[in-house]
């Protein structure tokens, strides 16, 4: 989870892109979900607090340092932002937070057990550094907050702890993934939004599952 | 739920806009469903009786004044406008009232009930002034009936006792929900619909749910 | 269901656009499904057999008699022809055939008993004629056969028995809909879509179901 | 399963085409599925390793003799060529490799068995040959595996042994299915689909299955 490179030119144009196309899939319902990735320097380039996805444009960015401070966009940088620099700081080069029926459902069975484990299946190749249906992803679910300074303390120590996975839980929220780049923490959310939807698919319809 | 200084310019644009959105993603099937926004000066603009709303125009609008009285437009109002009135006479700056699979079965689930209380999902917060997952939103559910008059009264009775809802629900038939204008209508709507969706595939998989 | 007056112009363009619009909404997958509209003077003008619905154009229909002679068309007419035939004999003006995953699992679970009964839900106001959300729609639901006359046999008599009824399933197979114009035909479509996926989610998710 | 005058024209604009609508359709997500074509003199024209389908171009497309040898292209053959050049050995003219959330939870429910056999539904009909819903269709379940040659050549013998099927799920992973021509492969696809999830929610929803 470390390519500090990846970020070669200004990502504002890209994260639209992405922004609108997660939204059209129904992945940012309302205003939901906040994206961001890092920009030549290190700045991170994130979406602006309560604006709607769909009709997103570059104006609805900002632009914050390392440690959370504004340095340009007209907005308010969205409130979970601690977060993206959470993931950031641990090698992240785009953060996407997407709310959707299937992550919400998976968070919810899963909340419990503090993680969800999946297998056997072999969509799991689409993960990035991961080359057999046998890898077990650990995806920690942690419990929601309004505390976000909480919340993404919370996030940091999952990570630390679980430094093969590619996503992380809120219960009854919402999915946090990543990549080195936008285009991989894209895809990220296109596999783990397949996976959800197939474990809890399967568990709700009593299939056997691999372990 | 009250801002009458929200509708400045005539909504009739924006409501062909948001119906056809509507429409689209299937929640007005067939002629179902219909949708109101207050103009400046108080009339409400509402849908024509029995309109296609994938193919609504202007015209197929009408103005009635806050008893119910025709001002304007060629045809007939809807039968449910009684309703809208109810809704606005309470504060809403615009009405929307879809059907969709899964307000249905959330209304059907809850009939008996009288309501359905949804609580522990961050969604929750796309509601106006709600700011916490730990939000208890109470959805009245009213038996459904023919006699829109008396179903209207039921309507602002509900309203009335559960002054912090956003929205209520018709058993079999579908969903009424507001907001001080229309941007704040179509976004409940949204909201609902997520909500009902993780609330119903939650409860029939057998998810242990948020109280 | 007759209204003989209905078509007054030549169904071919309309018929085209409807198809196509079925086929978009996923309701007649492979080369599944038949379509047809009565033409002024009492001519069928239905889908030529095993095309593409999704590419379909006038020069893909064909043109028979009451009786099946075929009377214009480069192609061979759909070899359900004789169960579009029985409905217009009946009165209908447009006949439309899908195929869906929802309109099958409900023909499925019905199929013993030989009909679904679905009331207490408001769409069926959208079926042409009913005027309350107490109305019992009496779906009858045939037995499958690769004998064609005489499943058209069948359903000619099924409908027979079930005058008020708005469409017929086969089971495994398809829903059979009609109207007195395709506008009518296309609707009683979404209608009965939107209520066979209702009435398969809240038996399967255990919904207490109005009677 | 042959038919080696299919294939008169460079299938590569066609399966361009073809790609990019399994995409859109969502059967394609991440980088996942590969597609191919036999081209005019038997090369097999197929999708290049680790590609977007969504972004597709005919630069990603390889070129392969019926060895696997590399004959033409800029990128690298799917890693599962080995698994196309199986069927086409046994006559397939185009092979279509799909994900879904349908055919894995399919693939996984019949894991133990090693087959899926599905009855009774018109859809059926759909597959090259079939002409009747009671035919049975025997879908082959291979166990996945990073193995390829050996997966190829398991899949090899459930097709010798399988001579009437149309296609073969690897358990937890996709649907392998192939056609005389591309148009054939695509219907297989768009039926299969179709099949898989009427199956799964009827078993999962308790409704007796046709046998």
């Amino acid at each position: 989870m470390s390519d500090p490179g990846a970020a070669l030119v200004d990502p504002a144009d890209a994260l639209v892109a992405v922004v609108r196309r997660l939204h059209a899939r129904g992945l940012a319902p309302g205003t939901g979900g906040n994206m961001s990735a890092v920009a030549p320097g290190g700045d991170l380039v994130v979406t602006a607090s309560g604006v709607d996805k769909g009709r997103l444009t570059v104006d609805d960015l900002v632009r914050v340092d390392a440690t959370g401070r504004q340095r340009g966009g007209r907005g308010k940088p969205s409130a979970e932002t601690a977060l993206h620099l959470a993931l950031v700081a641990r090698g992240a080069g785009a953060v996407l937070h997407v709310h959707s029926v299937w992550n919400t459902l998976a968070s919810l069975r899963a909340a419990d057990d503090g993680a969800l484990t999946i297998t056997g299946l072999e969509m799991l190749k689409g993960l990035a550094g991961v080359t057999t249906h046998h890898h077990r992803e650990v995806v920690p679910v942690l419990a929601n907050s309004q505390d976000l300074p909480a919340l993404a303390a919370h996030l940091g120590r999952a990570v630390d702890e679980h430094r093969h996975s590619h996503g992380v839980l809120v219960a009854g929220h919402g999915l946090y993934t990543w990549g080195r780049d936008l285009v991989e923490a894209e895809r990220h959310v296109e596999v783990f939004e397949f996976l959800f939807e197939v474990v809890e698919r399967a568990t709700s319809g009593g299939i056997p599952w691999p372990a």
